[in-house]
């Protein structure tokens, strides 16, 4: 094993005592068996029922969005963000390449195409700077719109991950947005709780997307959520996600190509007791990053990702930025790290190396590449610490 | 109030007793508490789980399926069998006209387009006979498959579903499909229990799919299924539904574009539970049709739907079909049962009626549309006899 796996492996049992510890696994220590008794014993499991309105409510109110609808899982709620703000088949929506596969596919999914564009380091998220730079050669004016000059394709929206929890800079993005005619519709999956001066990511574009996934700071088995502060579009949302089904006490009219997206009630039951435990889930998670910053802190080769300045991050997944000196010890300390029962993992493969993704227009992604060889996420569990 | 809809109030109150009645209420007098406690407890709420294993296992026993895959609704399981089945972009799938919108959503989630077929009064689904006709002037031969003679797309699968859980005629449906070269994927969302010949629904086709939203005969919140014996489509059907990710201990590598369809295990851990008690609610189910048989044998205009000859049904959604002299009173009949607090609900509005496909190619419908004016479902939970 190499010296710096050994310090590493050393560093962390520091911070978090002995034994083995997943990447991150779900605390179910509040009202989550109460309120599923509950739900089972009123027979509302599914898609009508008290805690998926109470979800939706306590989600906008915590995030400071208007309204929260939700959905059956993240690449579901980004879908449909998609499709509501006006993405349409052959349309290009620019994604970092560095990101989980549901970005890509939910864009796929619409019959669009994702277009790849870098990270910075500062934050793991969309770089706005380079981005400007890239759309200056890469976009042309059409009509209104902008489109991409090699594909002639309209580019259509702009969709920021906030990676492993930590805002990315929204504001240049946002300018971006702006000059470039994009949707702007945040993929904020990974960072409930995560805000951006003072105000929580995904609510910032048109529509901000959340995940409840089991991985996730809070989970209902399954799920996600769609935000927004426009009324008409939540009805929409809502509309779309419940098969566009018209209101009626008895008639099954559809009035347009609707999903069967939205969350059972038996899944809102454990979100809404996950959402009672998010500020402990949060504290535990800063405090874990305190110690792991400590422990680490004489291991010169590696960085602990801290919240970019301005932004208070949720901290979902610790992660290691190793220098380029050690880059390419990347998989043995993965390994070593692994084999003792501290469950590591490394970035997500880049979008553009993903098979059905190699075709797909892409920025120079310099950043992105050369973090994939470097990230390392470590055990992140709220109640470690 | 019409004399008919007095007659039809007082025979459902002879077999039901005094109260309000739903259209279908699930039921939850098993092990359900039992395995979710269970399931919270263990953490393993979402992507992993024992349960999800079980389920699809003690499901495809059942169903003397060789292989079942659970996912997260019944329009996901149609999308991906549909998929599966080699649909593609622009080919056109025959399904009924007669059915739930997701029938015709998950072919245009491909990019197909439904076409929609007429229904025969014995079984309420697709009529083999008058397909065949049918496609005998519409169909032409393009290369070893078919081709819309009209539109020129490629007619690549049928879709029989068994309305309200009665089987339709699979026999000549298969005769047709073979003769038609097109790939058979049942939609058997409302037949779990339901057997044609001895044999269960959505096991004669290539795929079949089931579903366990909170109104169908078991549920899981939301959850639905595939079949099939094809243990190579098995796996690839789990791949799909699982983001297409390919075995690693931690790399994320995604070798097509997948979905994120799996069925939570929190869910998977109630469908374990209610499939324990499928036969009592089938029996339930049966005794309720004696019941309703009997109090209604004396009203002329209205005959109860019973299972096709040949068939075993689930009796999932008991059915009164008017006669033509009071299908006017229809909506009388809908309006006074409602108002009594007798749920019951017409028939779906025709597929070629809605608006996303009224353009879509259709045969003549002329069954269908005598149907879609004399159906009334009534009251049909478990346990009411």
């Amino acid at each position: 094993m190499s010296m710096i796996a050994d310090s590493i492996i050393h560093a962390l049992h520091n911070a978090l005592g002995e034994g083995n510890f997943p990447l991150h696994e779900p605390r179910f220590s509040g009202n989550e068996q109460r309120y599923v008794q509950g739900c089972i014993a009123s027979t509302y499991v599914s898609s009508v029922g008290a805690y998926v309105e109470r979800f939706e409510e306590e989600l906008a109110a915590y995030a400071g969005a208007r309204r929260a609808v939700a959905v059956v899982n993240g690449t579901a709620a980004l879908q449909v963000a998609l499709q509501l703000a006006g993405v349409q088949a052959n349309d290009e929506v620019i994604v970092p390449a560095l990101t989980f596969v549901a970005t890509a596919n939910a864009v796929r999914y619409l019959g669009a195409v994702p277009h790849f564009a870098d990270s910075e380091e500062a934050t793991l998220g969309l770089d706005p700077h380079v981005l400007r730079v890239w759309l200056k050669s890469a976009a042309e004016p059409a009509g209104d719109a902008y489109r991409n000059r090699q594909t002639g394709r309209r580019l259509r929206a702009l969709v920021p991950m906030h990676t492993f929890g930590h805002p990315c800079n929204l504001e240049g993005l946002l300018a971006v947005a702006h000059d470039y005619r994009l949707a702007l519709v945040e993929d904020a999956a990974e960072s409930l709780g995560s805000r951006y001066q003072g105000q929580h990511t995904g609510t910032f574009g048109l529509l901000g997307t959340l995940s409840f996934n089991g991985n996730k700071i809070i989970t209902t088995g399954g799920g996600g959520a769609i935000l927004m502060n426009d009324e008409r579009l939540a009805d929409h949302a809502k509309h779309l996600t419940t098969t566009a089904k018209l209101p009626h006490r008895w008639d099954y009219v559809h009035d347009e190509v609707g999903y069967n997206f939205r969350m059972p009630n038996l899944n809102a039951a454990v979100g809404c007791a996950q959402l009672e435990q998010l500020p402990e889930f949060l504290a535990s998670k800063r405090r874990l990053f305190e110690r792991y910053q400590e422990a680490l802190a004489d291991i010169n080769e590696v960085c602990l990702m801290r919240e970019p300045s301005g932004c208070e991050s949720n901290y979902w997944l610790h992660t290691l930025v190793l220098s380029d000196v050690v880059a390419d010890l990347r998989d043995t300390i993965l390994q070593a790290t692994n084999d003792t029962g501290l469950m590591t993992r490394p970035a997500w493969r880049l979008m553009h190396r993903l098979e059905p993704y190699t075709e797909c227009p892409r920025a120079p992604l310099p950043v992105a590449e050369s973090l994939e060889r470097r990230i390392v996420n470590l055990p992140s569990s709220a109640g470690l610490a």
